[in-house]
Parts: structure tokens; sequence; C-alpha cells
């Protein structure tokens, strides 16, 4: 879509430097944006392409203004304006209402008229699907689930029965909302299953990446905050409640019945064990085991980074040792103590 | 399914207090349940909702059943108590047989006549499908592949050619058995590709999670065993065996080659080499690496948990000293030892 | 398909010992190949079996012919040679063109004649399959989106709008490749999503395991190069480059914008940091974390090995005092350097 700079300043109440009938109809990288598009500058380490950018125009903080060799557009977070203007520039294309011949939509579900089901979607039997959402080709919607106003199911997302997912949620492919949580009893040498009665409900402005996986609640409802966001192949256990504005990074695994607060920071590969509470604002590093409760906001961690593998053998191999060391290291502390006619500190 | 706590209690050979004739519907948690439901108490750590409980009634220990404020089923093992209760008051849906016109199923295909094949789902030539079979919307079942008597395929499940899948077993949405294994060859720079030519043999009642993967066996066959419970997003790579009774939490990776015991416990993100063999009656704690053959039964680990991020990194950062400090340690006791005339420990 | 043993050692330019029209119609393992299989020894683990084979012929290394009951194909690597000899013993079944009745095909795609849509696969508008291509039952093709000459789409894979996927290339089912990454831009409490603008290309030869996923770029594109070889459960984030014949194995996360090099082994359960840049020819073991670039080839680790959990638990405790010990050796190295006259090395 074709605007100039200066409507993009004015739309987001920005500065402009250089000339504002720039014509801008796409985004580009620093490194690579040709005529037309517009870059952004948010990382430091991309500012040594700053310089030599043949992008249309540049959106920048105001210290940067003056390195800027093409038009700019001043903004106090970057990044975020860069987030809106790619969001006019080149928004999602709409698409039609109706339902594809080659989909199967149960005679009593409510479907808005602009809402779309696409090819070999199948929409199940009391399903409800608002206004403008989108259901694209091979989903699968169970029995009774409920898709919210502009919410789009790109492709192959299965709602299991009864699921409800709010307004403007975005689904990527393979995601799995409401399958059988992992609930089994044990019966002797044996497991029996324990049937999985709650639903799943997420809140408005979720967005949930590909092959990511959120279970239904064994007997309550598993529930998912608005605006939380959930990267790609994310498990997510029956019975979790996530926070608002909570942001969770790929291949975290969040155990049965733990609550995280709102505005989180999960990063990858994290652990989270069950029946747990984190606090708000709570910021978890990446592979992170938390085991225990976390009540204080903050930064943890619990991950090592690695090393040469010789070198790290040598160490991982003391590890076995340390709690030996340790009352190695007292018992010496006890005797320089003693041959000092000290008392130790131990 | 309305029954009475009285008729539950004949059934699953429990004792009641309370009026026997309380009609029970639904099910509830201690602390949500409501009229008709029956909820249950086994982790202690709900026990403080059982005062102000309104459910219809309770599922306990006998220990319990004096501070239950409504009718009791009381139960040595209240958790397999409810799993069985559960079942009864809210069974799976009965569906009906046959195919659905939006489905694709080639000519001679062997279905028995309770047996359903859902909208846009796709059977190859030569598959069976058991009696009171479920196939789900979007499920493709690859040439000659069998699905056994009773077993659910919810949606969206994948069967790879010639897999094999026991009576009663339960795939949730994504599950895909039978991909190709990772099997290269080095061939200098490149490598190529050595064909995948096993099946995978999942045994009866095994339940698998939502977009959890088994890969086809090499030359021999994967084997899952009876009875195996698999949470969701777990990956068992080609010619793995899981012995009977065997449960695997999500996103636990299992390498090729490797032989799991049975009534093992894997907990969460844990990593199993290849080509290992693991006892019976193991069980590994979260995040853990095994990366050598298990003996003897046993519980194991080997994730550190976390910390705050700061306290963290300069513990972390001893750890790369750790056999230099070792050593250190050491050399001090041996002249702790020499200054007292003593023979060092070390 | 019917060979004889001959036949492989001419094409593969092998020796063969025994009888060479030994016919060879199958392949198994030493320990339980039978009648016309071709089994063979690579792994010295399963040397065990090779007197009491029953193979018709073993592919092996000239050191173990003398011990050989069956004829031998003799092989400088008898594990590359097995990869190509089942190739030719097994085929990949060959398909037929055309378009299944249950397919949806949009009018404007571009379709080679000998390429083949199979039931319930969805094509969208401007897609191009290649010449005998093979897209399986339930994949859904977005619009824009290429297929390489020859590539196997097995069943359910997701290629999203533009995603190009070079020659050859084998994606098993639940494949999701251009699913938007994980881009979101703080807007006070709440975040906002920057939309995804790139693509995902992917090279030729590519194979790519079950349920991986790999995101489209957020302006440039994703990009994976030629050769590279991708296990199960995989998560690519946007901006990813893969240099060639790297293989990387299931479970393994790669956070956005790193750039890993040509020829890597990345083994499973790997968390690799963003906007890092790996070299060529580097290895990296299981569970392990990569926070920061690697400049050089070699082999690099950062997971402990397990142990009994009790005895876990008392060095993991330790680990905490880590920093604490590391200063109180120091100490008394300094108080032992005094006492005997000498300065510290501390």
């Amino acid at each position: 879509m074709g605007v100039t700079l200066g409507e993009l300043a004015a739309r987001f109440d920005c500065e402009t430097r250089g000339d504002a009938a720039t014509p801008i109809d796409g985004v580009g990288t620093l490194r690579n944006a040709g005529p037309g598009q517009i870059a952004f500058l948010a990382n430091p380490r991309y500012r040594r392409y700053l310089e030599s950018t043949r992008a249309a125009a540049v959106i920048l903080a105001p210290e940067h203004v003056d390195a800027c060799p093409v038009p700019a557009l001043i903004a106090a977070d970057p990044y975020l304006t860069y987030a809106r203007v790619a969001g006019v520039v080149c928004p999602v294309p709409a698409h039609e209402g109706g339902v594809h011949p080659a989909a199967v939509v149960a005679s009593d579900v409510e479907l808005a008229d602009d809402a779309w089901i696409g090819p070999c979607a199948v929409v199940e039997a009391g399903a409800r699907i608002g206004a403008g959402a989108f259901v694209g080709p091979g989903c699968s919607i169970g029995r009774g689930a409920v898709v919210g106003e502009g919410a789009r199911l790109v492709a192959r997302v299965s709602l299991c029965d009864g699921v409800r997912v709010g307004a403007r949620c975005i689904l990527h492919p393979g995601v799995v909302i409401g399958a059988d949580g992992f609930g089994v009893a044990r019966d002797g040498q044996a497991w029996v299953k324990v049937p999985q009665l709650g639903a799943v409900v997420l809140g408005d402005d979720v967005e949930i990446g590909a092959n990511t996986t959120i279970d239904r609640g064994a007997i309550d409802d598993t529930i998912i905050g608005n605006g939380v966001k959930l990267d790609n192949q994310i498990q997510v256990g029956h019975n979790v409640v996530i926070g608002e504005h909570t942001v969770v990074a790929g291949c975290t695994g969040i155990s049965g019945s733990s609550v995280i607060g709102r505005r989180c920071m999960i990063a990858g590969q994290v652990g989270i064990a069950g029946h747990l509470e984190i606090a708000d604002d709570v910021v978890v590093m990446g592979q992170t085991l938390v085991a225990a409760s976390v009540r204080e906001p903050g930064v943890y961690s619990s991950a090592l980074t690695m090393d040469e593998a010789r070198r790290w053998r040598r160490n991982a191999a003391r590890f076995r040792q340390l709690d030996d060391m340790a009352k190695r290291l007292k018992r010496l502390e006890k005797q320089a103590a003693a041959d000092t006619g000290e008392k130790g500190d131990g």
C-alpha cells in the first residue's frame, strides 16, 4: 500500500527529516532495502549499515538522525514504530466471507456472514465462528468450539470440542488447542486414563506459534490471558493459567496446573514444573528449569553455557565430587583456623 | 450420565458416608463443584478446600471423611477411583459407524462396519480399520496401516505406510506415527539418505499426546508396548523400544535404538541418547540428560534448578574453574598433611 | 526389486566374497535378516551378530570378511554403501501424475504434468509445483509457494505463502514452513505484532522431519542451504541461515537471526540463542546451550550427565555455593602461602 513518509509521520505522531513526500510502498532491512522501502534502526549491532543504506527512508531514534543519508522518521521507540508502519504498508490481505465448497460445516454452526471457512476445513456441530474470522485450509473445529471475531486460524489448526478462542487471535499451522491433558492414575502396574473434562479459554489478541499445543483442563479450564504471545512448539499442560501479556519463546514446556503471572518473559526451552506459581513480571532465561514457585519479579536462570567439549568434560566430572569438595574445604578451613589459634568460620 | 452415589460405590466397591441416593451427573473440583457434581481429594495441597466445598459428594480417603461436609465416597486411592467414576459419569460420546462423504477411502480398505472415517480423512490402499475405531477429521492413514479395535484418532493424525496401532489406542491431533527416522550416511561433505524401511508397532491401550512423533524403524520396527502413555510433543527415534506401562511427559526426546524398560516414569524435556538400555522401573527427573545406559531401577537426575540470574552467573562462571579448583584443593590438603606430619588423604 | 550381489558390487564399485549370483530382494539387520535380505556391519557393537547371521549377504569392511559366514559385499564405508544399496533394493515407490478429485487447486497454479496433488491437499493461487513433485494428502500450499522438482511432501505439510522448496526436498508430516516468526514490540504493558514479511527458501536435497517448524523471515528470508538435514520437532526462528550439509537432531531450537555454518552437526535438544554466528564444521553435543557465537570448528558441550537423584541433589545444592567456595579456597591458599613464607598464587 502506497503512503508517503509524511503520512506515516502524521499517523504515528513522529517527526521527519528530509522529504516528507517520499513515497513508501514496502519495507526492507537497512542492508538490503531498495527504492520505496522503509527500514529501521533499533538494534545497535546494525548501526554500521546506516551510512550506506539505500532505503527510501529509515525509522530511527533522534541520536541517529544526523548519520542517516536518506529521509528519516524519528521515533522514540523505532522498533515499535516500525511494527506499526509495517502493519500499514504491508497489511494482512483482506479475505472474503463464505464457506469454500470443499469445507465441511455442520448444519447448526453459527457462522458470521463475513467469516471464511477454507477448503478441507471441518467445523462440527454447535460451533460458533465470529465476524470476520478466518478458518484456513485443513482446520478442524470441534463441537461447540468458539472462534472469536476477527480471529485467524491460518491452516491445519485443531480446536477440540468446547475450546473458546478470543477476538483477533492468530493461530499458526499445526496448533492444537484442547487435546486431552496428561492425566493417568496408577492402577497396580498399569495406568487408568483420567477423563479430561475442562476446556481451554484463550483471551483476546493471543498469538500462538506453529505446532504449539495447549491441553484442555482436567476439570476446570486452562486459561490463556489477553495479549499472551506464544512462540512455536510450546507445550502448555492442563489447567495452566497464563496471565495477560506474558510472552513465551519456542520449545518451552509448562506442566499442569502452574499459574504464570502477567507480563512475564519466558525464554526458549524453559521447563516449568507443575502446580507452581510464578509472579508477575518474572523473566526466565533460556533452558532454565523452574522447579519451585517464584514469588518475586526478577531475572532467573539455571542454564550453563557451553565450553569446548574436552575441557567441559573435565569440569563436569568434578561436578560429581562437589559435595565432597565442599566438605574437604571446610575441613581444611577448620584445621587452618586451629593452626593459627583462631576459631574456624565453617 | 446420571447415577447415584450408591451406584458408584457398588460399582467400584467403595463405602459411602451420607445419602447414598445423592444423584451425580457431573464432576467438579473441590473448590468449584456445584450441585450434582462429584469432586475428589487426593493431593494434600487441596485439603484446605474440603470444608467449604459445595460438591454433591467427594471421593476421599478414610482419614478425611470426618471433615467432609457433604456425602462421601470412601476410597483407598481417591485419584484412581475418581478416574473411574469420571469415566462413568462423563463417558466418551459414542460415535456412529460409516464413512463421511468428504472422506477419501481406497477401494480395498478393510473397514469394520461400526468404524467411523471422518470428513477430509484419507485412508490409502490396503489399510485395515478395526471394529469401533474412530478416524477423525483430516487424518491420513497410509498404505497397509492398521488401526486396532476401538482405537481413536481424534483429528489430523498421520499414520504412515505400514504402521500398526493396537486396540483402544488414543492418538491426539497432530500425532505422526511412522515418518522416516533420521538416518543419513556421510559421503564426503554431503549426506546420503538411509532408506527407512521398518514400521512402527503400537501395542494396545497406548495413548499419545498432541504433536508427538514416533519414527519408523530403519530396518526392524519401532515398538511401543501395551499401556504406554506419551504426553505431547515427544520425539521417539527409529527403532526405539518402550516397555509396557511406561509413561513419558511432554517435550522429551528419545534417540534412535534406545530400549526403555517397563513401568518407567520419564519426566518432561528429558533427553535420552541413542543405543542405550534403561532398566524397568527407572524414574528420570525433568530436563535430565541420559547419556549412558541405566542398569538399576531408581531415581535419576541431571538438571540444576534456577537461581536469581546475577547470583547464578557468578556460580556458573566458577563451574569452568571446577577442575582447577579440585586440583588446588588437593594440593592444599597435601601441604596441610605435610605440615602436620600426617599423610594427606588426597 | 531383485538384483544380484554382483550387480550391486558393480554398481557401487565394491568387491564381493562368495557367490556373486546371490539374489537380493530386501534388507535386514544382521540379527534378523532372512533369505534374500542383505545386512550390513558398521557399528562395532553389532559385530557379535556376524557369525550367526542368516542374511543372504553382508556389507562390511575388509577386516570383517573372514568372519562372515555368508557372501559379502566389501566396502570401505559399509554404512554409506548400505544406504545406497537400500535405495536400489527398496526404492521409493513411483507415483502417478495428476490431481486427486478431492484436492483443491487454484486455477492459476503452475503444475507439472507428472506432479501429484493428493486428496484433501489445498494449493492456493500462484503456486508452482515442479516436475515429479509429490504433494501428499492434507497438505496446504500457500499463495505463490514453490515446490521444486521431485520434492516430496509426504502428508499434512504446510507451506505458507511465498515459501520456496528446492528440488528433491523431503518434508515429513506435520512440517510447517513459513509461519510467522516470533516478532513483538513492547508497547507499555502490551505487545504489538511485528508483521513477518520475508519468506523461507529451502535449497535442494533438504530433508525435514515430522512436525519441524521453520519461520518466515521478518523482512529478509530465512535460508536453509542445500543438503541440510533436519530431524523431527526442530524449531528454526525467523531469518536463521543454515549452511549447506549441516545436520540437526530432534527437538533443537534455533533462535532468530542466527547463522549456522556448513557441515555442522548439532545434536538433539540443543538451544541456540539469537543473532549468533556459528562457524563451519562445528559439532554441538546434546542439550547444550549455545549462548555466544562460535568462531572455531570443534566439539562443544554444556550438558551435565545424570546421577542417582539423591547424590545429584547433594552436589547440585553445592553448586549454589560455588562462588563462595572458590573465594574460600583462594583465602586458604593465601594463608598457606603466608605460613610457609611464600607468596600465594591467587
